[in-house]
């Protein structure tokens, strides 16, 4: 299935974000690589910003060419939203690259900005209505030094939900977009997900800029709120369509599950932000990170890497969907396979810049101790002067990991983890265990195992998930004869489970004996209870690696014995 | 809640149809009971309609009053069933009273409709949208003797599927009103739930009148595929609000069930004539009209007799209504309690007319062997000349019957029923055990069992229902301090339910030690699977009784141990 574009389109009022994002990625991608293909497209694309930019600063092809009368008059427009994703580019152009003419074009649309909406107060509205720009204005404070733009992000934080709060949406809560309260006084993630989580990413990173503590309170609070009471087992978040967004406390369907690739995404932002804003480090924050990163937000991509997601179910029941063909209904489901574009194609480059940029998230260096935390496994050297940290490792194959180091090292120990070993002293701090400088080999032991809901997501409840390592995996109907529904795992199996290849998705799978329900009466629709199960093989793939073999059953959370 | 009259409104088409399903009912209680009040009451209804029958013996007050001409030109507007109910309503009073006026007028009536539909074919279309008048035209034949309405019915049946098959209807497909294909070719049940219901038991009528053996094919292929994939274990029969109709087979959601009152009431009537029709009288034709008459029938009607539903859902989730209002959704959910009255008020008076005239479900007169059949079971005589069966019974409080004929009587063992006695010689014949003529004693024994759906209906895999002879039960939020969601029945105590009446709803429960999931972290969102469980009481009320206590949880099919 492929999208087909629409005749006689108008653009989208933010397709600049979905450009701008492209130009994020493909500077990390320049910082690491010579590619002149790619950097004469960026470099074309920075021409036609400079050509089209205003004389005063401001850049929005949309608003330049179609509507040049509504500049700054509709809140929901995402005109700072594609600012800030602009200035995300410039400033990853000019950090990897080292060039400086984007970012420049950017200070001066941010400087517009800051004349607008702190200085005239001009617009017809006060605060952005799809944050963003906040964590951009950090990423550009933190490039340019400049301290107006620091200024202007605790601007916009500090008049969300004292401004705008009462206006109508078109959803028709404030809370749609996080406007209903001032943010130092948020204790639970509501409305857009997307948008909570990058509301919530810049102000971690404001938080850790000024030492707001109450900003930090806020940001401690949510991200608890989110993930122990409204965060799908890949991570996904954003339970509803209607939104798109977080709806009640343990409300996590499977099937119509929203979970958009982006709010993935700005999980993973949120929680390295957390991260680097606290003053204790906790690995909770890293796990949430690599939770994503290996499920719901790389679920977004294909295996063959040009097809995406912007939903992410848990589930896929084909007959549910027959169910509404049999009479001309039109109850909403995800769709069942990825698709080269959307009519809102958000999510494409935002994977494409995330994991162009993914070392980000593994190493941070703590200045007061001239210690690394090594937050994420995987081959890799982090070397800063003096200071260098190398890791080998086949995670998340199999646990082991070894690691050199000029200083001392947090070595995070996953949460998911039972079983940690290492060759080496080492003290617990956090989640993480501490080792001097020089080289140590530790061993996280990864075997398949089930995991279940709280209770309160009903749901779920009769069945679990299985996980290895960091790993989510599920079941799909074209690796089984029968309806997946009728599976079940057995627990007194799961320690003969096999890691094997799969040919058909190039990754390995967990081959386990499990059970099928059967009826002793196939014909009856009701009968007296009895549990007639037969022996069956269960194929469990990585959940992220679902849906690449055409429309199929899938299963995150399977019966179980 | 109680649902308001609209302002402004222009009466529904189908008014006329909800008036004479009260007459219908009026008539039946008057035929045993003197209630002058309801007979003036009756009376005054059919002088209106004298007065406002056209010369040509069309009746219609919608289309008379509000759109004259438009007369017979919409399939979709209910013409034709509105004047099969009256015709029903017409010969309830003439049987049951002796009444004849309205029968006269509505004689007619008919026949202007034979002659616009078989002799001038002037209408706009050639067969009713909406089922019934099949079902009132072979009433009027048997109250009547008039052939020439024996054979209106079987022109509007064997033109159905043949003419007005390729409209494009409201719905789109024409299997929503069962037009795609002949009757006599159909093996699958298609579309609106009641339409078909009603299609199905004119069918068996015509068929029984005929002996029409495609006909009475269809009726069995149908009738099977109804109730092996696509009935609740209630009854209930619709899964889908979209068009109210039949999905795919084993489709049967339970808080989404759409199960309307008038298609159980359909389904009794169907099952009933099926019984009739047969030459081959199986039991499993009565086993449904018990089924419906103590759960997804009976379930429609409040224990005060004063509110209804119209959709009859088997789960009550309440958090999944909240988890709707968190943002603008609109999810559609059945009401969760029951109302005076519908902006489409077709059930309420279906319940009156129906269980007005319960007796006709129970003795069935075989003349072929001057035997006679017990279909269901209560205190009550069967009289019909030297004919006489009395029945004195508990049931279905407890299973003992005692039973004394003057003919052979072929008592139903019902098929719920795993342990039949009786203190005299019998010999089973089709699902019925047949006594000789005298004093019988026989007992079902009744007693709590566990009910499981087939595979296939994945939705309840891992849960059963509860049932207590003809009577299923549920659980309600109400009786209950934790979510019912984490109760589970345990098998190994079902054979210490209680069984004690309850003040609240008046009615016998069942009181049982069951278990509670509970989380060893209440904490934590997921964790490695463990199951921990902790003794709880389980009060099942009957199904039929649910909503009578205010708005809370509700669920048939529970979780189990």
């Amino acid at each position: 299935m492929r999208l087909e574009r629409r005749k006689n389109y108008k653009p989208h009022f933010f397709w600049d974000s979905d450009v701008a994002k492209w130009m994020e990625g493909a500077a990390y991608v320049l910082s690491k690589e010579d590619r002149p293909d790619i950097e004469e497209k960026l470099e074309w694309l920075i021409d036609q910003i400079e050509k089209n930019q205003g004389d005063d600063g401001y850049f929005n092809i949309y608003f330049t060419v179609i509507e040049p009368e509504n500049r700054f008059s509709n809140r929901d427009c995402h005109e700072l939203y594609c600012a800030g994703h602009l200035m995300e580019a410039a400033v990853a152009y000019y950090e990897g690259c080292g060039k400086d003419r984007f970012l420049r074009l950017m200070e001066k649309y941010a400087d517009y900005i800051y004349r607008v909406f702190v200085e005239e107060k001009s617009a017809a509205f006060e605060t952005p209505g799809h944050e963003e720009i906040e964590i951009a204005l950090i990423r550009m404070y933190r490039a340019t030094g400049r301290k107006k733009y620091l200024d202007l992000c605790g601007h916009f934080l500090n008049r969300r939900g004292v401004a705008d709060n009462n206006e109508e949406h078109i959803l028709k809560y404030p809370r749609y977009a996080q406007s209903h309260l001032p943010v130092r006084e948020h204790t639970e993630a509501f409305g857009h997900s997307v948008r909570a989580a990058y509301l919530y990413s810049g102000m971690a990173d404001y938080a850790a800029e000024t030492g707001d503590e109450a900003m930090l309170n806020a940001c401690r609070a949510v991200f608890d709120d989110i993930t122990k009471k409204k965060m799908y087992v890949t991570g996904g978040i954003g339970s509803t369509n209607v939104g798109e967004a977080f709806t009640v406390p343990y409300d996590l369907p499977n099937g119509q599950a929203y979970t958009e690739t982006c709010a993935s995404i700005g999980m993973m932002f949120f929680a390295n932000r957390r991260l680097e804003a606290d003053p204790v480090r906790s690995s909770k924050y890293a796990d949430i990170v690599e939770l994503e990163m290996y499920n719901g937000a790389m679920s977004g991509l294909s295996l063959d890497g040009i097809s995406f997601f912007y939903e992410n179910p848990l589930e896929v029941y084909c007959r549910d969907r027959e169910r509404h063909t049999a009479m001309a209904g039109e109850e909403r489901f995800p769709i069942p396979c990825r698709v080269m574009m959307f009519w809102c194609s958000c999510c494409p480059p935002n994977i494409t810049r995330t994991f162009s940029s993914i070392e980000k998230y593994f190493y941070a260096y703590d200045e007061t101790e001239n210690a690394v935390y090594v937050n994420q496994f995987g081959s890799s050297v982090y070397e800063d002067g003096d200071v260098k940290v190398e890791q080998v490792t086949d995670y998340p194959h199999n646990g082991k990991v070894k690691i050199t180091s000029t200083v001392p090292v947090y070595v995070r120990v996953p949460g998911w983890c039972r079983k940690f070993s290492a060759d080496g002293a080492y003290k617990m701090v956090n989640g993480y265990a501490r080792f001097e400088a020089g080289e140590v080999n530790v061993e996280f032991e990864i075997k398949p195992e089930l995991v279940k809901s709280n209770v309160n997501v009903v749901r779920n409840i009769g069945k679990a998930a299985l996980r290895r390592g960091p790993v989510i995996y599920c079941i799909e109907g074209v690796d089984h004869e029968c309806d997946i529904n009728t599976l079940a795992y057995d627990r007194a199996a799961l320690k003969d489970a096999k890691i094997v290849p799969d040919e058909s998705i190039g990754l390995d799978v967990i081959e386990l004996d499990g059970a099928r329900l059967v009826d002793s009466d196939p014909d009856a629709l009701y009968a007296p209870l009895e549990e007639c199960y037969t022996a069956a093989k269960i194929r469990a793939i990585p959940y992220h690696a679902f849906a690449n073999r055409g429309i199929t059953d899938m299963l995150v959370f399977v019966s179980y014995r």
